[in-house]
């Protein structure tokens, strides 16, 4: 039996905290004179208010949230705050297809940051900046879904690549949900806060420093310019940039491990050494044949692939070059990052590194229990064996999301999208990012893709951002059985 | 340590039959008067000798294969014999390039049938029949490697495939290899007989006849006509090839039974009916698009997609229709299909029916085993458990299927093929199938892509000809070890 109340309590919960938070664009509204205060007025009233009905009728009824309930509390929550956040664009009229608003907060939300906005900079500011606040309480929902949610459901092997989860699982989440929460959303916070200060230091303005800050330390991407960061020359603002998207891909308990001065933990991890020299590799590898090719000088060469190799892998999105003119090497590279993903306990979304190192590790493994069939071979992650179930449920995770992409993409090309297309959108989707390729690129919008297919790619973008089984589970046939 | 004279008596043996079978395209020269006669005199006694002088310096030494000497005799032995069945084509000036011509013989001796002739008609009979008997010979190499050696060597799950190898490996392949063999190469020689015979009564002339039944058997695909099958106007010849190709897809030892009046054993196994089902299902479904775009008559429609369908998921290769025009989701399906494969135990390549089988039941039963953690859940395979280790291994050879896949369309990418070409060439390749999409599609071939490029073609055809372990274990460091 799932206890409704339980549901509706957080729904509820969820929904006020999602009205307060539309109001916080209303002073850069009033400072910039613009049209939209009364719109994020109503509508911040109305989400509270709708929440707080929900909250009260479900008040003093028995809320511990079990396994069966987390599946659906996550799933439900990304859902309704997509539906609500979507109104202040649609009342507004500046996003007028409620599909279109809905598309935007779902690709908010769940940081991905694939957009149908064909002029940015025509809305107000109040607008965009509930539009960059979505992001940034997406990475927020996500550091404590991967952290402390998800690994007590099971999920994805995402129980082993967290060090304050130890052992069995456990059938109550309350109270490590809320102490995981409170000490790794202060690290958020003061990064976020540090982000904006050096980017007012590099000349952005205020508003779009904070607005760039919240996209960037949740993996989003939403830029406040149609040209993303590619508006700014300034190469020191891209590299601030460059250094927050890449701490934003970091494990946040590794964050938490470092500010406390433990670097052994830095050093010891694997998932950590192989995001680093992912990114390095590819980073060097682009940037001599961007040289090599008369892109342009050597730092520029670096600092476009470094930064677009930086956003795609961490799943952010934001965009300085088109990688799309860089040649069918550089853009199938580029494809394939869509798969990459960052660390586990990021806000970055996609397959993520550590699973990537574990299958890879498994599979040479294979090598050697061929020649030797009767040795027991276990994998090693970070000093310690891996248990079998988790590597089967990684590799149930990899093979869900290459049925999953392919099955979208044949939706998407049944939609009538052209192949690049259909693979690209599917693809970001799916990991989170944002720019893919095709008529999809780094240089265009989601604004032309037929109406349906908008939904079908919300729904992906949920599908990743939840790490699939949340959403899969709820849709098998044992879990609605006893 | 590995024992050199084992390895050379094999393919010793090896080239006195490949010798041996040049010489059969003499009488077509002759009735032709072609000019390729002195040519295969000649390059099948150079080959006959050779290897006699292989066979006879390591003869009276201990022939006992045990496994390690399995996989370097296997895969070296469909490497020298496309080296020695390049000759005829390079001595007769027919293929000048040798890459051109290795690729072509591998391509054969593969079964892939992906050509890099721009005017097969120009060919004398002789080389032609050549072309055809390297994918006939492919082909029986093929049904005693999967249905025994492969499941000796414990390569990809494959001894769970096949009811003559139970239970736990041994060391010593001869006795059984030997007995498997001749009773299943008297199915294949027997189905292509009664091929040929239907092909003549079809109105094909005894040689094209003859050769069109060696590549279909084998799942080959090489034609004696540039256009491929579509150079037939006549229904009766399609649903032939279609049947025979269909029946090549099948697992061997299904055949045995079957003429054995054993049908049980054909409604009990389910790779078969998941073989049946995928190929029904998508034949409809494309034969109902293919009606309501006007493509043409219903019968028309049918057969074309039945034809295309069953020659690429056979991994045959044969063409009566250009599925590249048929619009992008039909394109999109049909490159799936490049990853499909036919059943294990058969002639055919790619990853085959029953690992997919296998990768979604143990990926759906990963749901119920997140709600029920504690339970111990096995895959169920034909009325049996599946062993855990079986899985890995499907699992670590599926993951190794796409990690070669990406870093080949990356290669060939490297190399300046467009997007398209790139991962459709590549699959094709390790699928054994031969069209692709992009520039290698089902009317175009495979002249124009660069000799470096030809020959990492090549390469991946003979590692998904192998199950890609048989020549992954021998490049593993613990392979060589003690």
């Amino acid at each position: 039996m799932v206890k409704k109340e339980v549901i509706f309590n957080f729904v509820g919960f969820l929904l006020i905290l999602e009205g307060i938070f539309m109001f916080l664009g209303i002073p850069f509204s009033i400072y910039y004179q613009d049209n939209d205060i009364y719109v994020l007025l109503f509508t911040g009233l109305f989400t509270s208010l709708f929440g707080l009905v929900l909250f009260l009728i479900s008040k003093n009824k028995d809320k511990d949230i079990r396994k069966r309930e987390g599946y659906i509390v996550v799933s439900i929550g990304w859902i309704v705050t997509s539906l609500f956040g979507a109104l202040p664009f649609v009342i507004h009229g500046s996003i007028p297809s409620y599909t279109d608003a809905f598309f935007e907060t779902m690709s908010g939300f769940t940081t991905t940051g694939a957009s149908i906005l064909n002029d940015i900079e025509a809305l107000p500011h109040g607008l965009l900046f509930w539009r960059s606040v979505t992001q940034w309480l997406g990475g927020m929902g996500m550091i404590v879904l991967s952290l402390a949610i998800l690994p007590i459901l099971g999920i994805g092997g995402m129980q082993l690549f967290v060090a304050e989860v130890p052992g069995p699982t456990k059938d109550k989440l309350h109270p490590r949900v809320r102490e995981t929460a409170v000490r790794l959303w202060g690290i958020y916070v003061l990064l976020t806060f540090v982000e904006v200060l050096l980017l007012v230091i590099g000349g952005m303005t205020l508003f779009d420093a904070v607005c760039h800050s919240f996209t960037t330390m949740a993996t989003g991407g939403f830029s406040t310019k149609q040209a993303s960061i590619a508006y700014y020359q300034s190469p020191f603002i891209h590299y601030v940039i460059i250094f927050f998207m890449f701490a934003a891909g970091v494990n946040f308990t590794l964050h938490y491990h470092l500010l406390h001065g433990r670097f052994e933990n830095l050093k010891k991890n694997e998932e950590f050494k192989f995001y680093l020299t992912v990114i390095l590799f590819w980073t060097f590898f682009i940037a001599v044949i961007l040289y090599l090719t008369n892109y342009g000088s050597a730092e520029q060469s670096f600092r476009d692939s470094l930064f677009q190799v930086v956003s795609i892998i961490t799943t952010t999105g934001f965009v300085t070059a088109d990688y799309e003119i860089w040649g069918t090497l550089l853009l199938l590279i580029f494809f394939l990052f869509l798969f990459s993903g960052s660390c586990a306990g990021s806000t970055g979304g996609g397959i993520k590194i550590v699973r990537h190192l574990l299958l890879f590790k498994n599979s040479f493994l294979e090598l050697r229990r061929l020649i030797h069939p009767r040795a027991v071979i276990p994998v090693r992650y970070n000093g310690h064996s891996v248990p079998q179930d988790i590597i089967s449920n990684i590799l149930a995770f990899f093979l869900f999301y290459i049925f999953i992409f392919i099955m979208g993409s044949l939706v998407m090309a049944a939609l009538g999208l052209d192949f690049m297309t259909a693979i690209g959108s599917v693809a970001t989707s799916l990991g989170n990012v944002g720019p893919a390729i095709g008529s999809v690129g780094p240089t265009d919008n989601f604004a032309n893709i037929p109406t349906l297919g908008k939904w079908f790619l919300s729904f992906f973008m949920l599908l990743g951002r939840l790490e699939l089984f949340t959403i899969l589970v709820i849709f098998s046939p044992a879990f609605w059985k006893s």
